[in-house]
């Protein structure tokens, strides 16, 4: 058996996020409770941003109230500032998870602030949240923004090093919009360890130019044990319509198992909530396993098969 | 600079052969033609199969006859046969590709006969041949089989021996129906190597369960520099509706190029072609990069950003 994996499921909160229509709640809590159930390490469950701005989510603190918690799993929750973290302590979420670029173009695109003034900020929030609840930090853009183009190793890991010297559990290293290949993920990988291994290391990888799978090969291999993933593949980039999103759980499940990766997870279970997962957002999605099963489930021959052997 | 990758185009016969619409005989002219100034090393241009069991292909020799050959560009087509060997090199072909599974009932199920019927055939064909042609030969279901399951490696190395020992120049190890996995490939490809230093190795993947280019990573870190890929990612698997076929070339090539490996292909044209192909076909096809651009390619930042940047 090789390297134990860990993963943290992301479809209510990356997922949901940008659908064009709301997801409704009770759906939203019957997924996160169905997920609760396949093994997950980790759930992020939703974000405690302000519903203006992301109104698909502005149901968090009742999703977070109905949920029914599994033990051994860990509920997350993204939080953008402390009126957002103190929104999330009190729904009892067992971990925060910040955010902010790497690249200072895609931190003024998307957080509409520099990535000083986000520092800024973040570091209000993990010296008043002082330990009562663990903190996470993903670095967007690690491998590459889609406006500014390389974002050095160098800059990445200075961020990271000014988050850890705070005191924060974990780092996500975030391949935001599918840029990053294997040869980049196993330098930061292997350097990110090197220079932090006491912190708890999550990599993030969306597929949207089929590299996903292979940039979790690479990373694995580099020695990570921890990953992101979201439901069919849930969740895309502003900037590839029609291109896939984040990687897709059971498909890197499915994955890590055939190469003897214990991973705690049910794969059929996953399974069945990757092919329901059509209904709940009203399109398909791009996982590819839940639509060719997985690589164990045989199919019987045809009937003229029998009549040869026998001939033969 | 990595090491220099070789790439074998398949669209127009592993993609084309299974469309449920004939594509026009023009249509693959112009695609050959085409693809002729992309950079590959090799292109399959059609079969040589009976009209009767591959009817989309049925044009194979005046395919063959109307293309405008590209110095250094090897043309090889799929023969069956000795009467499919004879049509193909009345067409000049410069290699036959012959085919067999080695899985029993993938044998008859695809081929209709036992495999030591098809050895035999195939035999045949390259004692007739005699070294006029080269010779390659694709070992179907060499990673599992749909109907079977697991197909041992010795099974696979042990019909790869006996066609070397024919005289065969290359051998094309193929995950047929996309059941793979990067563990399996690199042990397959470190093996196959040590048997047949001398023998041209072609690795041949399916994307059917989201592993394609994650195989691709396992088998070039194992030493393999030859690939099929098919444009657009066409080519599908009877047995997963909806899921993908082969693996992208253009997504493999932006890939490995982001890698710094040499492919000798231009990734623009080909991007180029990749997007011209929903036209022929008259359906979408699996490949990303078509659709989110290769990551080199940067878009522009929204309007506020400048205004929050001279605010800042």
């Amino acid at each position: 058996m090789n390297q134990r994996i860990f993963f943290n499921e992301v479809v209510t909160r990356d997922g949901f996020q940008i659908e064009p229509e709301f997801v409704p709640t009770d759906a939203k809590v019957q997924l996160v409770d169905a997920l609760s159930q396949c093994g997950y390490a980790k759930i992020e469950v939703t974000s405690f941003t302000s519903p203006k701005a992301i109104p698909m989510l502005r149901d968090a603190e009742e999703v977070m109230g109905r949920i029914r918690r599994a033990p051994g799993v860990e509920y997350t929750v993204l939080v953008p500032n402390l009126r957002g973290a103190e929104r999330a302590m009190e729904s009892r979420a067992d971990e925060l998870n910040l955010v902010m670029s790497t690249s200072e173009t895609h931190n003024l695109a998307n957080l509409r602030m520099p990535r000083e003034k986000s520092f800024a900020a973040l570091s209000e929030v993990i010296r008043v949240v002082d330990g009562r609840t663990p903190v996470n930090v993903s670095l967007s853009t690690a491998f590459g923004c889609p406006m500014e183009g390389d974002v050095p190793q160098e800059v990445v890991l200075g961020w990271a090093r000014r988050f850890a010297d705070l005191g924060v559990r974990g780092l996500t290293i975030c391949d935001t919009t599918g840029m990053a290949h294997p040869q980049q993920v196993a330098r930061m990988c292997e350097e990110a360890q090197r220079r932090f291994p006491a912190l708890q290391l999550t990599l993030h990888f969306h597929n949207t130019r089929g590299m996903g799978l292979a940039n979790v090969l690479a990373a694995v291999r580099a020695g990570i044990v921890r990953f992101d993933g979201s439901l069919g593949g849930l969740g895309g980039c502003p900037y590839a319509p029609g291109a896939s999103g984040n990687i897709s759980s059971e498909d890197t499940v499915h994955m890590l198992q055939a190469m003897d990766h214990d991973t705690g997870i049910d794969l059929a279970k996953l399974l069945q909530l990757a092919r329901a997962l059509p209904e709940i957002v009203g399109h398909g999605v791009p996982g590819q396993v839940a639509k060719a099963g997985p690589s164990t489930q045989l199919h019987p021959a045809p009937a003229y098969v029998a009549e040869l052997r026998a001939a033969a």
